[in-house]
């Protein structure tokens, strides 16, 4: 379904002369399709302003995938070319325009984030053994692991490639930093798998190393091609880790209660892979019952869930209200997030960044 | 075995003042484990030279794998501190010293240029399912496929930062060229996997990126570090490129001819791969009764080698002399390799680069 993304995109591209209306109608469309339907709606009145920088990392997205033949480009074409949510991007569109505006080097740093978010991917569903993503066979169902392994890295150096060639001072150092900090903390993960008895403070180590800095390097990338001031930086930074933070508990929460369907994926994969989610440690926390249920399906280093089980810790988890508590956890990450844009100067690029933090909670899958 | 190296390496460190003798001693066995037994007769006399060199070089390596605890340190760590040849810090040794000399620069790159090395083969063992590694168990049978995965990604960010900081003009540009065509040369070879009728140019096509490309980058970046004249570079980068090549044609034939226990592996473990080796596309050449026999092998997506048909192989191969042919042409690219050298001004680090040349084709492990 992603893909329309992608062809909505290029669709876009051609209508130019046929008016705005239309061209907005796409990118609702193509909003929607990337799961961005609560943000389509906050957003309705700023996807114009953003039409072109969306569409510009597309077509060069869409670019970089065609480049060879090899099974690592067939891995990552197959990957990019399902859309996603491009939600970095976005971080990077509108950090840059809180200074100068999304500039070629801010435009680069829009596709460079997307690349390395996706060579986590592939990586991720090897080490996973994940079998969809986006709603469609993961990379590696198709083309093997090996070749999701190389597909990674491949893209994993396109992106340090553009990165460098953008030649924004100190950039790069921390694109370098903040991915060897979302290896690391992915390999503490997997330490941890099938440990049932992970606190939330562990957690949101991991979390802040995995998924949040990245969202923190998009705004701080996008402010620095947009040459904002250091305390404009900063502000920005912290902004993205809160937005990340929130962005990974919601995404925890869709584990047990998204629209499984149109995310592509079934309930509870996480939990099969071992990995102790937010709304679990929190029902862990509130009912007693849950920590030997889970003790039950880590028992073995093969984690086994049976429906029935599944269905058990389903009604407790739910029971504890512990994705309630989660969600409204997420709410306040990106009150937050939000408290962090009064540091900077009003206009349309912080009210757009408002709306993005009040959008995360609300995303569905 | 190749523990030794790190071991002796330390030691050596320890007994300055016990003398000349003794150190040398040490750097001669430790060259003996790191399978240089050509190169150690051979570089007796600049032995002493790059002494300091490697030992800073190995004291650096030992402290990369020491830095943290996740699965991904430890898959790096298992892998590091298990020796191997050093043969690309050498490279770079060497090349810096043809300018102004092995500076922190060159260092730097020495340091780099191995982390490269062993971020592949740590992704290279997960995708042939490889075992065993310089004489011991592959990080990945020891910590899971996963972990090396994440151990691979964290080394090449290891290396890449380090590249960074040193500030050459050029070099990091270069090191990211690099590990893309190493990259996708393995993806090539990937896809090429169980096609018996490969050719000698697509050999040759996937030997330059996968192995000759990083020899390239380690003469290159300690020409750079070095500060040597363009020329001077270019010159040194084509003896990378040659002696890169000659040592993919050994290592080929030493999966026929090996002193398999001392390597730590069995042979006919490219084959085992559905990998085409040099000599096995020579002896097809040779003689007609391989081709059907190789296709036994490869016939199902599961390549299956019996010990039987695995002796008549063997017999065939080496009754085509394929492998004394393969070794002449590693003879021919090395003299080629020092042909370039000629364009070099004359001294003890060309001298010592011809002798590396030299030694190449002889070793056995």
């Amino acid at each position: 379904m992603d893909s329309v993304v992608v062809r909505e995109a290029k669709k876009s591209n051609e209508v130019d002369a046929q008016g705005t209306r239309e061209v907005l109608g796409s990118l609702t469309r193509a909003c929607d399709a990337r799961g961005m339907n609560g943000l389509t709606d906050r957003l309705a009145d700023i996807n114009r302003w953003l039409e072109q920088d969306l569409t510009d990392v597309e077509r060069e997205i869409a670019h970089v995938a065609k480049g060879g033949d090899t099974l690592a480009e067939k891995s990552a074409r197959h990957l990019l070319d399902r859309g996603g949510k491009r939600l970095r991007p976005i971080c990077v569109a509108l950090a840059s325009r809180m200074g100068s505006g999304f500039n070629p080097a801010a435009r680069t740093f829009a596709i460079a984030v997307e690349l390395v978010h996706n060579a986590t991917l592939l990586h991720d569903d090897v080490v996973d053994l994940g079998d969809m993503r986006r709603g469609a066979p993961a990379a590696r169902v198709i083309y093997g692991n090996a070749a999701s392994i190389f597909g990674g890295d491949w893209l994993l150096v396109e992106a340090l490639t553009r990165v460098q060639a953008a030649n924004v001072p100190g950039v790069l150092d921390r694109a370098l930093a903040v991915i060897r900090e979302m290896v690391i903390a992915e390999a503490w993960q997997l330490e941890r798998r099938g440990r049932v008895g992970a606190t939330a403070r562990e957690y949101f180590e991991i979390a802040r190393g995995k998924t949040a800095s990245l969202f923190r390097w998009a705004m701080f990338a996008g402010a620095r091609a947009g040459g904002t001031t250091d305390d404009v930086c900063a502000a920005l930074e912290e902004y993205g880790t809160h937005l990340g933070l929130a962005f990974q508990i919601v995404d925890d929460v869709l584990d047990f209660d998204g629209e499984a369907a149109e995310l592509g994926k079934s309930l509870f994969i996480d939990l099969r892979e071992g990995k102790m989610t937010y709304p679990l440690i929190v029902a862990m926390q509130k009912s007693s019952e849950l920590f030997p249920l889970l003790e039950e399906v880590c028992r073995d280093s093969e984690v086994t869930l049976s429906p029935d089980l599944a269905k058990r810790i389903h009604t407790i988890v739910q029971n504890t209200g512990a994705t309630r508590i989660s969600l409204e956890l997420a709410q306040e990450m990106c009150t937050e997030a939000t408290n962090c844009l009064s540091r900077l100067p009003t206009g349309r690029a912080r009210d757009a960044l408002a709306q993005v933090a009040l959008a995360i909670p609300q995303r569905r899958k």
